[in-house]
């Protein structure tokens, strides 16, 4: 009997490609963007038998920022792109991504291993030989890079590098060489479940933070929780849940934590964000005696520009490395097992008597005036009317990223926002990936997608991947004539931060929707608006809806004025 | 009388944006390229004062493109994007730009010198503190990088980028500060114009290598003359053309080569490159006894995979860093004063007589079917007799790019194409930003587009630029259905080498063209190609032409059949 050498020794033998989408699969990932190019054909060939589907991103950024939207709502995501060429493209989304701890795995195809020994001087390389470069500089927004070019360390690497990305929830690089896709490498570790469990703490180490932190939470006179980004990237939503229950304190989000919590429960006090905070909020925080701040993520955009008047003196930060109470720090002890113990021993009877939070409402008449026109100051309130419990909202860098503080979400929404990285663009592929995930998930969400006219121009081919999978998206394009962030920052009038007209409501058409497949809309007016947002149909959201929304040009949220005055001080501040 | 500190001891002192804009004018930039952020918006008011348009670009990765397209056709361009998310963007096509040794200033708007030495938590950054991080990366793809952070050494910094651009033909980046922009530098640098002549070599090591270079030369029975890509990026076409007229040497050009020579001459050839060389020219070449390589970029894709079937013994490679004659290398010995020189001494009366060579033809007439269908083995032909002298003839890297080699340029006509580095989408930018160079230059060429349905969509968006600025650009849309090349690789029906159908004439439309910006022109047969190519308003192309043109889907030029077979078996190849 012949011996195939490619698999002997192997019990189960399985290609590369077979192993790694597998994986892909157990974790989670039903669906996977990128773009084809002759690095990463064969190994696309591999996808349908893992019952993995190929979105067909139409560019490689969009495909990071639709694998980065993916994961916010499925929680991980992946792309696969080609050597040089698309990885550089993706760059910058998967940048965002490690920035803002989002879990995704970027497989690059690359040429084989006997190319890049030989140096040669292929398409796609910088005619130089060195095929290690572009790994080198995704090394830097990657938490774990893995070249794939020895069969026999192969499956130990994507485990790894799957757990990894998993755990600290951010992007990994994997690098597959052509003539490794087919290799064929150990099928049998496929038995055993990947394993993305977290180290847990040391138990005396853990069980003295939490002595520490119950000594402050039971002496304290009026503590309040606050709610950050890394609460959600770093999956402690249930854990902080469960303590505010057993506790009723107080809880409120910074920006980057809004949808991490139960808005219309009745501890839920508001956004903090400093100066920018929603009426009442900065006082009530600002005073309490303890914040227990969760996986703060302290940036200039969720602070209102370092506004905070907490005092360290009063705060313990929970992190998903380390703990701080007060001064004192406790390295590697992270905030999952501290938190599901301080909330199994708190003794709620020690807790002091606290007034009951203001109640966070959607301030819509407040906000009406007595004009047509629909005002940023209206029109956010307005939308937390219209929001249904369990949406997908995702919001644009520019005002929608400032207005929806002052929109008060119904329970189970999702907030999906990009505020550390802010990169213009970014939103309308997230939203694609967002309700590709809910898809995926078999859940019957609505994705609603709040995204400027400037923003839109950078991305907006993304629109034709909403129309070639059918995904239930409704588009409210800001019409205000340019980039307004930019204006507040510096040049309101100048003609940088101007864009041309395009016919917005017509781009899906010309991107390839039947009339079937898409519903377009013009709003110019508050009664126009009110028209729609009650209209039965719009709200059923059966598929891609597109609403032109028109915005006076010089308008911006409160919290946008204010935060961008503080971004322009900053950047003239002198040596 | 008060002192200000901030011009203490400078005799005309100006602002770091005025100096780096005057000198970016001086270099002959007209038009810079980028998207606004808060770290460059101060530096873009200056913009107008040294007379410097801005384009306003609809993404990052797109300004690059386009910077990288102007600089093919003016010699040099510029862009301006913002830390992180910007320049993140712009990557691939900074690369792009490196590899194929194109001059692009990249300048960066970055956080003031104050936050980065703070460490501040700003938005655009990963959250680390880290502000070198992107540079760094930035580093492997230009060939100097400086960070204008201290006013008394930034007018040396700059000048000294420019001309590493301009000399080493590849990107500089230039990290600029939003608390640098204004202060206040020594102006009077400026009375002197900045030095971009290349170093001249030893004059005896020069001389030696001529010495050598005309003994082979005067030797040889039937030397030809190779012209590659560098010649043109290295900017030694004069000198290339002197010694064609005075040798009469025969000439071809290889496909990155493809513009540099004037086709019409009686000593041109055609086009070499292995075995997908045009009829009889892989004989002529590979049969004579002494080839004058000039700049040679031996890529795969320049190549035909590598076949080549010319001997090292029987080479001279002129180089922009070395020369070698054979196997005699000499460094630091660069082509332009080496090819002087050898124009100069050599003796026409010891050249070998040798026979004329086959007259390039555009073979119209031999690839014309009985059918009405347009073929690739048609059309590519039948443009050459489209073209008029000085042309832009811009081509994406799918079918485009392999189709021109059949096609004949007039007298004048500069070809752009991206065959190394070969980024999917990058012609569409590249073509806008080579007629907005012509059109800097005050000269009335026409530009024309061919590109793929595939490519057309990564960077659509870049038709609302040539529609903002007016530019004169034919586009010729290749209608295909999908990733040609892709096909011929792997994955002939794969559904991932599939795109969905857009109404492609309508784009230009949709972003913001009225009927009389653009004309729109769907062309399903050869019958109706013949009309319109001899139509003459078309001809004229007074402004914005698109041109849907509808090719079999499974088509594809004879040069790409050939390459691709080639890349497949290569991206096979087993250890």
């Amino acid at each position: 009997m012949a011996v195939d050498i490619r698999t002997q020794g192997l019990q189960k033998p399985v290609s590369v490609a077979e192993y790694l989408f597998a994986r892909l699969y157990e974790i989670g990932i039903r669906s996977v963007h990128g773009v084809p190019g002759d690095f990463n054909l064969v190994a696309l060939d591999f996808l349908p038998k893992a019952k993995l589907k190929w979105v067909g991103s139409v560019n490689e950024l969009n495909a990071a920022y639709a694998a980065d939207g993916y994961a916010r709502t499925n929680g991980i995501g992946a792309l696969i792109t080609t050597f040089g060429v698309g990885e550089l493209s993706a760059m910058n989304g998967i940048a965002g991504s490690f920035s803002e701890h989002v879990p995704v795995v970027h497989i690059v195809g690359c040429p084989s291993t006997v190319s890049q020994r030989n140096g040669m001087l292929l398409h796609h390389t910088l005619g130089n030989g060195d095929f290690s470069v572009f790994a080198n500089m995704s090394s830097q927004v990657t938490c774990e890079l893995a070249k794939l070019n020895k069969p026999a360390e192969i499956a130990d690497q994507i485990d790894n590098a799957l757990r990894e990305c998993w755990i600290r929830s951010r992007p990994v690089y994997l690098m597959l060489p052509t003539d490794m896709v087919e290799k064929k490498i150990e099928g049998a570790r496929l038995d055993q479940p990947i394993d993305l469990s977290e180290p847990p703490n040391d138990p005396e180490r853990e069980d003295y933070v939490v002595d520490v932190v119950l000594r402050y939470l039971h002496a304290a006179k009026n503590p309040v929780m606050l709610v950050d980004a890394c609460a959600i990237r770093h999956r402690v939503l249930g854990e902080v849940r469960d303590l505010i229950e057993k506790t009723k304190l107080p809880v409120f989000v910074t920006p980057m934590g809004k949808g991490a919590i139960d808005e219309s429960s009745p501890t839920y006090g508001g956004v903090y964000a400093g100066t920018g905070s929603q009426p009442g909020v900065a006082e009530r925080v600002e005073s309490s005696d303890l914040v227990l701040s969760i996986g703060a993520l302290k940036s200039d955009f969720n602070t209102t520009g370092f506004s905070y008047r907490t005092s360290q003196l009063k705060t313990i930060d929970f992190h998903s490395t380390h703990c701080v109470v007060r001064y004192s720090e406790y390295p590697g002890v992270t905030m999952r097992g501290v938190l599901r113990k301080v909330t199994e021993r708190v003794d709620v009877g020690k807790l002091a008597k606290q007034h009951e939070v203001t109640k966070v409402v959607n301030e819509v008449a407040e906000n009406r005036d007595s004009s047509d026109t629909i005002t940023q100051a209206f029109f956010w309130p307005r939308v937390g009317e219209y929001l249904k419990e369990n949406d997908i909202v995702v919001t644009e860098t520019g005002t929608a990223n400032f207005g929806i503080w002052e929109t008060k979400y119904p329970r189970g929404v999702t907030g999906v926002t990009q505020i550390l990285w802010g990169s213009i663009g970014w939103s309308l592929p997230a939203a694609q990936g967002a309700a590709l995930a809910a898809k995926d998930m078999g859940v019957d969400r609505r994705t609603i997608l709040f995204v400027g006219d400037g923003s839109f121009q950078l991305t907006c081919q993304e629109v034709a991947v909403m129309i070639r999978h059918n995904l239930k998206i409704t588009i409210f394009l800001i019409y205000n004539e340019g980039f307004t962030i930019e204006r507040f920052i510096h040049g309101m009038e100048a003609e940088y931060n101007d864009i041309s007209r395009w016919q917005y409501t017509e781009v899906p058409t010309v991107f390839g929707a039947s009339d079937k497949q898409v519903r377009k809309f013009i709003v110019k007016t508050k009664h126009e608006l009110e028209k729609l947002l009650t209209d039965k149909e719009f709200n059923e959201a059966g598929g891609l809806q597109f609403v032109e929304l028109w915005m006076p040009k010089e308008d911006a949220p409160r919290a946008l004025r204010i935060t961008t005055e503080v971004a322009a001080r900053n950047n003239a501040k002198a040596e």
